[in-house]
């Protein structure tokens, strides 16, 4: 049986700075490179010009160059002839005036009397219209100081100033080895264990955007031998080496091993969330990392570790994230063991910026995705109230956060679908939706967290939808109901309807595999409302507590064979190339705040709702009746 | 002679827009990469996933995997003995959990009592620890949309969904045609004439900051038929074309008769400063543009057009630059005819930032390097006075500003020096100084606009250095003076001294070719001092009306023979290869307002100034002492 090793639980910010002082001597490696070269790269040496710009004295202008004591005197009156060669050379901008003069009459000035002569009307000063030697740049001047971080127009200033070569710090090549048995290649044919290697790819770009140069080392299986000489290898070849993963205490994970085995450990596990199997290391002089293998926690640490090794290799300044104050929107709790960073949603809603925590789960990569920011919960805190202002450290920029329309509610598949062609059709628009069914929507509008709540809520007294549930809940707002489409819902079943069921009460009677979505959820409350009619019971119901968020997780579970049905929309079953048993038409609506109808972006979410592009679709998804679409019920 | 054709002045935004819509069909081209290649591309095809991730039911942590029925009972007191392969198999996380369990004991609740046996104390509920098939993306979910630029989180959620090549916008390839007889490579041995190709490099390393791919050709002589085959290729083989120079209406000036020749001019002339000669033209619909030959020009064109020609053609979002609110502190006097970008340096003094207009002059590279924002001065708008609040548009991060000292007033090369020790003793600090003269370093602390006055300011009557004006300007301040150095100021002449110089009086009596420095310099006074004290009128001296800047300006003028001889510090004199005659010892020091002081940062720079290194510095650069250095007077 596997033994459990524990790891230490060192507090984040002092293993990192310990770590970084163990391994300082290994930070700026000076290299000369081409100036031109040079974007982006830090200046380990303060760059002074060789020469000056311009180097000589040009002119100013399109004209002719002379002596201006040939000028005096010269007026309107008594205009002054000039000849080519003997008192003058023509010039154009930039030409070199020979020492022998000393300033520029532009072109303007001049009135052509023959082949070579002209006439001046007025005197000229000296030193006028000369760029005198050295006007841009001096000879030796400071062009960039140390620690800068060469700019498109350092570049130029560098070159004008005859500065062919710098001296930059070494840019890092970061070795990133993927390990495990079980990891395949992207676009392998996949079978059931195989974990696809998209961390490795994810590191890469990272590793770009931080300022170094990935190179990436095929998969390696979980083979302690192998393993080594691919570090040894890696170790040889590049700065910086990551190992992912094989981090933690279980079976297979002996990369701590590893590197102490090749060169000296010196944190296995931190106090942080996600990310607490990290190993910091060092062999030969060169940072080793083991970086665990779940999405998210990978993310952290490269966040929070290595994008701090690749700054400070190359001395670039730290780009600290923007940070905004937001409204937390539900209570967050943590634990007093580690620091944890929580991925948040934001909304501007209402001149207001709410923040939303998403799925903590370490192996939730959408929730990257989809996150606009984090929220760092100290070790030394158990939780923050929803209402709390909290510091969100930015992941999208402001202004797009900005021009976001919030969408928390229950799921239909359009709703990706208007995501998509809201940004197309204007593209500093978008709509960022959350699922929390039906009854969370009516909760965020009456906490004003969201523009919209999609919803589809049979009052089961009237058999009407939606509009019941707006006058209780939220009776004191002014609530306006967009109607979007009628939808069928159905039950979901395998391709040729195996179990050959035909309604609800056959759930129960066949004791079929059912799974369930989640409370709150519109469609479990159909489901509740056609079990109370037909007098079943939930727990005749085998699956009733198993839950899913959207008719996507459900038609794929049924995909899947883990369950037999389950009650969705007709367009997942679809998708999913599901059989489907019609249940009922129900009506799929926006409930939105009635001064929002004036927005810009509403407005522009209605015109794509309308137009034929959209209904098209509609219609090639299936299963939707969009007569009364965008119809506005007050 | 020269020909002046005259441009035309089309109003920048319109002539802009225009030309967008008249290339708008070039935009956006299609092509599918790779998946793990898509860093910062832009979606053409919303993303979808094409398998769930997880793509089955796996375990959520380290332990056994069993159906849930085998442990209803379980407790303390009635522990519960399972076999391996009879009852469980053993998972580590990730692993695949088969068809015929429910749910994932850990193990840390698990005892082992024998090779295959293990005892639980609890029962498990169904789906309990483990991570469903789709957990965190379902099959055919919208992973991200259109138009959404690609980011590492992305690759790594789009390769998750099985997607492995993506449709994106096509990045363009833009040739750069570097065209004049007088232009020559970086490297090259210079002639007086020659001008350094550095335009075409920042070009370069701006299409690759606006997100293009550049293509660089070699420099074209000033010849039509050559220019018009480069441009042919150029064409056939890029995507995006730009010619530099040749824009204007000089004798050599074809770049406009060229594209009209090969394809169509649009715009030739728009009304902005700098960049008026600029060409918008179209060849085999492929955007051809003329940028003007000034480096200040050619990069406002480039920032202001081709950034937004690239950006369109693969649906990049517009990066605007953040802005902010600054008080000016200098009247600009602008135009009617053209819309204006004013460099300025932004200076953050006592919570106040304040913006000072850079050279406006169009081949002012270092204004650019000098820049902290951009003023626009619109079109219809003839100046702005010193005092307004004004927007700026910032090419520096704000918090880079908030940390640099300002430092305005007298010119000495220690500047540069202290400049680059600063940054370097401490990597979030700078120094950044403008040269002004002692006097602008008084009037600067008179009205707040700096931190620090260098200055060298004689008391004709007492003979005392600085103390007495600080008194007479400053007198309602509370200013601290810190003492810097003793520096000798002399003649600066050229090696050997061939006209034999000794005084300052030999300049009038040998009439001798001179360059003074700008009014308001200490050394102009210390020279009207001695010229007073001679009874030398200002009109006895040749070059009295010539100014420059900086020292090294100066000697940078003496050192090219364009002048016999100036007045400055040893240092500069010595830095090129001058020979120098001493005049006097003047005292250099510091003003700065007492509350000052206390900043962290002026702290920091009086350490610096305390360094052994610094020291070390000054020793080498001659010419100073620095027995008093960082004693305040208060």
């Amino acid at each position: 049986m596997a033994q459990k090793v524990y790891l230490s639980n060192y507090e984040f910010k002092e293993a990192l700075n310990k770590y970084l002082s163990e391994i300082s001597s290994v930070f700026l490696n000076k290299e000369v490179i081409n100036t031109e070269e040079g974007l982006g790269r830090v200046i380990a040496q303060a760059v002074y010009s060789k020469i000056s710009s311009p180097f000589y004295n040009c002119s100013a202008m399109d004209g002719i160059a002379l002596h201006s004591s040939k000028t005096i005197g010269a007026s309107e009156k008594h205009p002054i002839v000039l000849e080519e060669g003997k008192d003058y050379i023509v010039v154009d901008t930039g030409d070199p005036v020979p020492k022998e003069y000393d300033c520029v009459i532009m072109v303007e000035d001049i009135v052509n009397i023959a082949e070579n002569r002209i006439q001046i009307y007025k005197s000229a000063a000296p030193w006028q219209n000369i760029r005198p030697l050295g006007e841009d740049i001096v000879e030796k001047q400071l062009i960039v100081p140390s620690g800068h971080t060469v700019r498109p127009v350092d570049i130029g200033a560098m070159l004008a100033g005859g500065v062919n070569t710098i001296e930059v710090y070494k840019k890092p090549l970061v070795g990133i080895i993927p390990t495990g048995t079980e990891i395949v290649e992207p676009g392998s044919d996949l079978k059931v264990g195989d974990i696809i290697d998209f961390n490795s790819r994810t590191f890469s770009a990272q590793v770009i955007e931080y300022g170094g140069t990935p190179k990436r080392y095929g998969i390696v299986k979980d083979n302690y031998e192998i393993l080594k000489e691919t570090l040894k290898k890696a170790v040889s070849e590049c700065d910086i080496v990551i190992i992912n993963a094989g981090s933690s205490a279980g079976r297979e994970d002996f990369t701590s091993d590893l590197i102490a085995d090749l060169g000296k450990v010196y944190v296995h596990g931190i106090a942080i969330k996600p990310g607490k199997p990290t190993i910091m290391g060092r062999i030969n002089n060169k940072p080793v990392l083991g970086i665990p293998g779940y999405p998210v926690s990978a993310y952290i640490i490269m966040e929070k570790v290595l994008k701090k090794i690749v700054e400070n290799y190359q001395g670039l300044k730290t780009k600290e994230p923007q940070k905004v104050d937001a409204i937390l929107s539900r209570r967050i709790m943590s634990s007093l063991k580690h620091l944890e960073f929580v991925r948040m949603k934001l909304g501007y809603v209402g001149n207001k910026i709410i923040a939303t925590p998403l799925s903590r789960g370490a192996g939730a990569t959408m929730s990257l995705v989809r996150a606009d920011g984090t929220l760092e919960v100290p070790q030394n805190v158990e939780g923050i109230e929803a209402g709390t202002k909290v510091e969100i450290s930015l992941m999208r920029d402001m202004e797009e956060i900005k021009n976001t329309i919030v969408c928390i509610g229950s799921h239909d598949p359009i709703l990706d679908v208007l995501s998509d062609m809201l940004h197309l059709s204007s593209k500093h628009y978008y709509l960022s939706s959350a699922h929390t069914g039906s009854m969370g929507g009516i909760m965020a509008l009456k906490n004003e967290e969201t523009h919209i709540a999609p919803i589809h809520l049979l009052d089961m007294e009237t058999g009407e939808y939606n509009i019941s549930y707006i006058n209780k809940y939220l009776k004191n707002k002014d609530i306006a109901l967009i109607k979007v489409v009628k939808r069928i819902q159905g039950l979901m079943v395998q391709k040729g309807n195996p179990l050959s069921l035909k309604s609800i009460s056959d759930i129960s009677e066949k004791n079929v595999r059912f799974v369930n979505r989640q409370r709150g959820a519109g469609t479990r409350l159909l489901l509740d409302y056609y079990l109370k009619k037909l007098h079943i019971s939930p727990d005749q119901i085998n699956g009733y507590e198993r839950e899913e968020f959207t008719h996507l997780s459900v038609a794929a579970a049924v995909a899947n064979g883990d369950v037999d049905c389950g009650l969705g929309v007709y367009s997942a079953a679809d998708m999913m190339g599901l059989d489907f048993i019609p249940v009922c038409n129900e009506e799929y609506d926006f409930a939105v705040p009635v001064q929002y109808l004036e927005l810009d972006i509403i407005k522009e979410l209605l015109k794509v709702m309308k137009s034929s592009e959209f209904l098209k679709k509609l219609d090639e998804l299936g299963g939707y009746d969009y007569s009364d679409i965008c119809n506005i019920i007050y």
